[in-house]
């Protein structure tokens, strides 16, 4: 039987909500692998909404759940109705909304807080042993969550990877460990079941984007 | 040299503008044949913006450029702007919103208009010799702007293409050739150099409609 596995979405759209590519490449892989999805989001206003066209914040007000609804043709659930026990392992794609709807990692850096209900998940998951896959930004809920864990972001000396300094030398001062990697590669830490690529924090072609998430996936599916 | 692809978007959310993970399919197979992308979509209003976690209209007005822009992450152009000298090939995804944001097949089906920039740019490419792609619904395009041309949308026999037996048809009254072919397969209209394949229009799991578009992206680069 194929793993169960949860993806939890921030919105729909790289300025304010969930990557669209890297979770559209999320979902590829899992279905590649055998596995059957189940989506989630939370039910709560978005920071802001971004204009994607000028890539400034407007006045409109969208809902995180209905907007990550989008990327889920329909298919998707309020994250408080998340159940790890139907579960094999959780997914977080990247994008901007996870550091602003899913915790505030995009206004107070390493002080911000993470959503009650996203961190529930993670604690539940990480609690039963269960993997949680993580990319782009997503790997700082990891690193907020679970003091000591070892995540990537991608390699802080690379020209092409311009935010991955900064956010990797704040993911070390949570008490973490920040391992440099290509796009094309993973880290697994095995104790804590986490596994990390750096998706769109470094600057690729969208096809070597795709395969990083697809390692990703095989080694969550893996590890579940 | 890679070749230059215009990719023509008409939203973003399978039931009101383009489907997400076509589009991004189309993009990643680009991206691994070596392409140029460049994208455009209208700069009009959406025929209506639909909830899709409720599956139904709401009283929201959104901009088709706007939108799609979220699908390229801020990169596209007014489709005013398409140059065809400067473009090897197109290609459309699918989604309701071509139906409804590009053409109107989704209320008038085969008397449908089609929107005067759409109908330009498939004329100045078909017109230069050059490949037309087009995956899901919106071969109906092609069908109404090439009257004789052969397209897909699918198989019309199978139980998991509800929406194919009338499409098809709709495509044959307006004196096109539908072609029965599987998700995997696509269909080449070598004199017309036009290139289909159903995509979403059949129950299909998700990696099976990635390698279809796949399909469909490198006919089209071997065209062009």
């Amino acid at each position: 039987m194929g793993k169960r596995v949860a993806v939890v979405l921030a919105g729909c759209g790289v300025f304010d909500g969930s990557e669209i590519h890297e979770t559209s490449a999320v979902l590829v892989h899992l279905s590649r692998g055998g596995a059957t999805v189940k989506m989630f989001a939370p039910n709560i206003e978005q920071m802001h909404v971004v204009d994607h066209l000028k890539g400034a914040p407007t006045e409109e007000k969208r809902n995180v759940l209905v907007e990550s609804a989008r990327l889920a043709r329909g298919k998707i659930q309020d994250l408080s109705q998340l159940d790890v026990k139907e579960l094999d392992a959780v997914i977080f794609p990247g994008g901007f909304g996870v550091a602003k709807n899913l915790c505030t990692w995009a206004v107070q850096g390493k002080d911000c807080s993470v959503n009650e209900q996203v961190k529930a998940a993670l604690q539940a998951f990480h609690g039963a042993g269960k993997p949680v896959g993580l990319c782009c930004i997503s790997p700082v809920l990891a690193a907020k969550v679970f003091p000591g864990c070892e995540v990537t972001v991608g390699h802080d000396a690379d020209a092409r990877a311009p935010d991955v300094p900064g956010t990797a030398e704040a993911i070390t001062q949570l008490g973490c460990k920040h391992v440099c990697k290509n796009v094309s590669e993973t880290h697994v830490d095995q104790k804590n079941k986490i596994v990390t690529t750096c998706a769109f924090m470094c600057e690729a072609p969208l096809h070597e984007i795709f395969d990083g998430i697809g390692a990703m996936v095989q080694d969550v599916l893996k590890l579940a």
